[in-house]
């Protein structure tokens, strides 16, 4: 059995915060809930940046670019510049530019991923509702359709607009295996504010095509190392001084294990605490890397330790 | 390494016909692929037919139903009784039906589900558009949408108007453990007349479902004994002289080699004789399980051999 997380308390808050100088921080989840911040996680991050500690916001959520995110940690009480973002919209679009990639992306995503290619010059389509009228039969479009020559590369996000014409344009670009197939992140579902409903993750369209196409996609977005070497790039950070704060052990604090940060497990958002009880009896090697080094019901909950 | 088909030619066509008295065809990919009859297949099964043998037409496509099925045959040549169909649409209505289930099926499908169920009077929500406004925020669906209390089972089929909102909804109905999770059958795509463009089968709307629930469905349809189970309460067939002929290997052949029927491969649909190949020289138990006793590139170069 594998050791669970340490909860933080009195008797080991000190050590804990004389451990870290960063911060990378989840925000779904974490710091909120859709658009309500998630108990006083707000005043906690504030604080820890008065203390002196850098804080970037490490999000897989791709449906906005960094401008919009600082517009909305500024809504929400927390303090956050453009070069502080990091989501997987924003890694995508580096991944690409890095790689001189000069085709267009054909996007199952929102208008984040849109802006961060805008930004660096890639061009792109699909993204909006697909223009098929939605009474139309279903292998019309796979049998009238024409495909874009230019498309090098299909990039699936989250997306309110997944469409059955979005996923055979998808599949049918993935017949040719020049066309890269990248993923912003692999989540399952996204935390909302109601128990008895759950919003999918970009993870299960993403699914959906791999199922259809026989392809396997390549993941940007936690756990990946790409978006460690994005942030590296641009952040002289030390890993062993930086702590990693997530909700999910599968892909915050897996993330967080890999690229030799220190972790952070809060329960406010998709992983419980049963879960982890379980990952700890499990047999699986990979899930070792789901117990993170210290767990607290939710971030909010350090302010009043470190006021203790 | 296992035994590859053995392709029907001029030196066991006699066997092969005399080996067995009924048909179970597959539709899409073996008899015709959206509207198109592929060669002479129609003309080949009517031969069959003319020879004493019973023919019944089983697809895991639940567009359609029975009836539906019936005017599709006689357009394109095939003849057929609606007690000949059995469509996963058909299969799924039987299934609740003969375990009693008495609440409402939330359907990810097209109107063939519709039907079959209204035939065994179990009543449905779902079929069409979702009525969530195309531009409408993600979350949004996700934290003022009403579940219907009634709902006892989520059943995902082919569905031309799959959406977000509607992964919304299934996924939500299948946080509560009671509610059943089918699904008409796996086939990650279905055949089209276009070698650059290619259609998701059901299974990729599966997969995605399955990814946000963290839930696994029961498949009614091939490679599923249930729907053998329902051909047997209809009609009296020997397994042994009993001849399966599907496009897919890994649903239709392995569906016959389940059930302990014959079995011919054809190549007109999504299986190829290239992964034939690499079925037999893998090391996956399962897949020994795909490959057919027999094989041909189209089912009407069986007609040339009988008239040989």
């Amino acid at each position: 059995m594998v050791r669970l997380p340490r909860r933080i308390d009195e008797t080991n808050v000190t050590e804990f915060l004389a451990s870290f100088d960063n911060v990378l921080s989840d925000c779904d989840g974490v710091l909120w809930k859709t658009g309500k911040v998630i108990g006083c996680a707000n005043d906690t991050i504030n604080r820890l940046q008065s203390m002196g500690k850098k804080v970037l916001y490490v999000t897989n959520n791709s449906t906005l670019s960094r401008e919009q995110y600082v517009d909305k940690c500024q809504k929400l009480g927390f303090q956050a510049k453009k070069e502080d973002i990091i989501c997987s919209s924003y890694v995508l679009a580096q991944y690409l530019y890095h790689q001189q990639f000069n085709k267009t992306v054909y996007v199952i995503g929102e208008d984040g991923i849109g802006a961060e290619l805008d930004h660096v010059g890639i061009k792109h389509t699909g993204i909006g509702a697909d223009p098929a009228p939605t009474n139309e039969k279903i292998l019309t479009v796979a049998e009238t359709r024409e495909l874009d020559a230019d498309v090098g590369a299909v990039a699936i996000g989250l997306d309110g607009q997944f469409s059955f014409p979005k996923m055979i344009m998808a599949t049918s670009y993935l017949l040719n295996s020049d066309i890269l197939f990248l993923a912003t992140n692999p989540d399952e579902m996204v935390p909302v504010n109601r128990e008895d409903m759950t919003c999918p993750g970009a993870g299960a369209l993403v699914s959906a095509v791999e199922t259809a196409s026989g392809r396997k996609a390549t993941v940007v977005g936690k756990p990946s190392e790409i978006l460690f070497s994005v942030i590296k790039r641009n952040h002289n950070l030390d890993p062993a001084r930086t702590l990693m704060i997530g909700d999910r052990c599968n892909t915050d604090i897996l993330f967080g294990k890999c690229c030799g940060l220190q972790t952070l497990q809060v329960l406010s958002g998709v992983t419980s605490y049963q879960n982890l009880q379980q990952y700890a009896l499990g047999e699986k090697i990979e899930e070792n890397n789901f117990l993170a080094d210290y767990y607290l019901p939710e971030l909010g909950g350090l302010l009043d330790l470190i006021d203790y």
